[in-house]
């Protein structure tokens, strides 16, 4: 076959993506080390089970499924109403937000979502991302050839950073170029720092000044322990005119094995809103009813409840490993409204700053402990290293007993 | 917002999506009469509920889920194991084909990867496409600007059709213009027709003669009644060089609510397997595991001779309305191998040929019957009129007997 029908700009992206990478490196090392006893702290995935009202709730869809009566065939693209319908009574009113169900778009994913949302734009659009954030914002615009080539820092030459690191106080500048298109994330994915009030305001007034788009990630918004702090993009004035919203019950309700997310989308950006409308239609044959069943059962008062306690159990092992580590003596951000820990690596005996994949390394082998590197988050992510509160809370304890002992 | 950052492609897209529009046109009916008793044998949905085997297999996997030492986080983006071996054993051993697991992607549906493989290809890759056919392969392309701009037929200035029509027996002929994307689909839905090993041979040849790619949709394949026709593409000599198989639970399995569906990039294909690989991890997250279960559970002996049962029910609908619309004096193709009939529209008593949208119309509001019309798959559809066999048997028969009566 001839390569050049293929689509030129997948050879931009660096090697693979950075979990497979990490993926690859620990089935590598059980390899070679047979009795090696891994602790994973790493990959953002959950582990506590299912909450008993989500499990009822889908065995009763289940059952519904095998009967003639009650078989429900396709849905909606957008999703069940029952659901879109939960979600702004359970997640919006309660936070003084008045959302209309038919702005929220029910997906399998926001990983989905928000690599998929860049369709919608120009191919010369100008983008802005946050360094370090999760990588799947950068990657997608590289597929979709609107990011130029990556410089020697490890930056595409196209796209402004927002850079968001401990001198800001991981709060990022406004771009200085002029930007048509602006990913944030708080919770912020790797970081586990949360965007005040105030910056989310310079924002989106930044966007509607400019004719710009912010596409909000809220992936994490329910680790927020602070009710003052802004969980939706909604809560800061204008954000209607200027922004999209993503969510997902992944991290929420322990979901990323059954997958269910969605996006808001404004009807206030009459033409955006049609076209993610038209393109969900499209390309997309909604969500499992039985999974749609299971995301709408977190908002009954018993599964709320449910809820609440599973995210009670991470932030516990949040606090945990702040602390430990803190006690130890590391620099740490993060761990108090999101289940991320970012670690400040400290310079090596020689006054070097150790390379965060490095680390990632020299901790399996020392510790049998598994993190993320901050560099495969972005350039300023070097240095740090991300660990997460969704592990078992005992082997957690186990992990930062070998660190203290053996790093 | 300024509308310049928008992708200007959408606007080049027909009015809606088909089923969207067809949807609105029968809820305004309804609307408008409070009695309507509408028989829908229009949208390929089935009806029938899923088989116990698979009922039970979802159960025992929820329950997994509700579990510590069971519960499933993220799968692998591409699917388990136990899925993607379950299908090369149930589905491609017994016709000859010997596939690698490796080389099948699991997914939430057939018109997800349909839409998105296209991505993988450079913007001005030259498509062809048959006309008619299901309208997801244009409609991809018009988004992402392959596509020109729309004629006075109804045509894509830069798309090569290949017209599927009474007159070729519905064997297209090769393209006449050099094309590097071949798009085929067999059954073809709406037509109901299945393309010859003889046709299917010709495509091969030529796409590993040209560089091209084929682009199989096999999604209706179950339906095959002769064992001597193709099931999948890769039943060609040289296929496994040129083209990707998409594949469905929806309609083998009564899956449109539960969600999976595979694609197979063979390995052969190296760089394009590797580049699906990689779009599929950084812009998707996997099926849900319970559906996964579902999926795997119709591979067992019992699943296997259930879901044969649940064809058949429908192929003995599709039987029904092909005897009835030909004893009516009808002509109709299809229906033998599909769960589709495709209905040549009658001139009308003035000579004129009846256009398919209007027919729509008139049979809604004649026998409260809704078809799909056939324009709505590309203009050779023009003429003719698409009935499913999913619908209730019993409910079939009535619309039948009022086509005959009213009509």
């Amino acid at each position: 076959m001839n390569e050049q029908i293929l689509n030129p700009y997948y050879d931009r992206l660096p090697g693979s993506y950075l979990f497979s990478t990490i993926a690859k490196k620990i089935k590598e090392y059980q390899a070679s080390h047979e009795d090696a006893d891994i602790i994973r702290l790493g990959i953002g995935d959950v582990t506590t089970p299912l909450i008993p009202q989500v499990i009822s709730a889908m065995h009763k869809a289940v059952d519904e499924m095998a009967l003639k009566d009650s078989f429900r065939g396709y849905g909606p693209e957008q999703g069940y109403d029952f659901l879109r319908e939960a979600i702004v009574r359970g997640e919006y009113i309660p936070r003084g937000v008045n959302l209309d169900p038919g702005d929220v778009f029910v997906s399998d994913g926001s990983k989905c979502d928000v690599a998929n949302i860049q369709e919608l734009f120009a191919e010369g659009v100008k983008i802005a991302i946050p360094d370090p954030v999760y990588p799947v914002y950068l990657d997608s615009n590289v597929m979709a050839g609107r990011t130029g080539v990556i410089d020697s820092i490890g930056h595409f030459t196209e796209v402004t950073y927002l850079s968001s690191t401990a001198e800001n106080n991981f709060q990022p500048d406004l771009p200085k170029n002029p930007v048509q298109l602006i990913y944030l994330c708080s919770p912020n994915n790797p970081t586990g720092t949360v965007l005040s009030r105030e910056t989310l305001q310079k924002f989106v007034d930044y966007a509607n000044a400019n004719g710009a788009l912010i596409l909000f990630d809220g992936a994490y918004n329910c680790y927020i322990q602070d009710e003052n702090l802004p969980h939706s993009i909604y809560e800061i004035e204008g954000a209607e005119n200027c922004a999209i919203e993503f969510r997902s019950f992944s991290k929420t309700a322990g979901f990323t094995g059954i997958r269910c997310a969605y996006t808001v989308v404004p009807h206030q950006l009459q033409k955006i809103h049609a076209m993610w409308n038209r393109r969900q239609c499209t390309k997309f044959n909604g969500v499992s009813y039985v999974t749609q069943r299971a995301a709408e059962a977190i908002y009954t008062a018993a599964g709320w409840q449910e809820t609440q306690n599973v995210i009670s159990g991470y932030m516990k092992t949040a606090a945990l490993i702040r602390n430990e580590l803190t006690a130890c003596g590391y620099t740490v951000f993060g761990g108090e409204h999101a289940p991320y820990i970012w670690w400040k690596l400290p310079k090596l005996a020689n006054g070097v700053q150790e390379k965060s994949f490095d680390f990632f390394d020299r901790l399996l082998s020392t510790c049998e402990v598994v993190g993320t590197p901050g560099s495969g988050f972005g350039p300023c992510g070097e240095g740090y290293f991300r660990l997460t509160a969704f592990g078992d809370h005992e082997q957690t304890k186990v992990a930062l007993q070998r660190i203290k002992e053996r790093l």
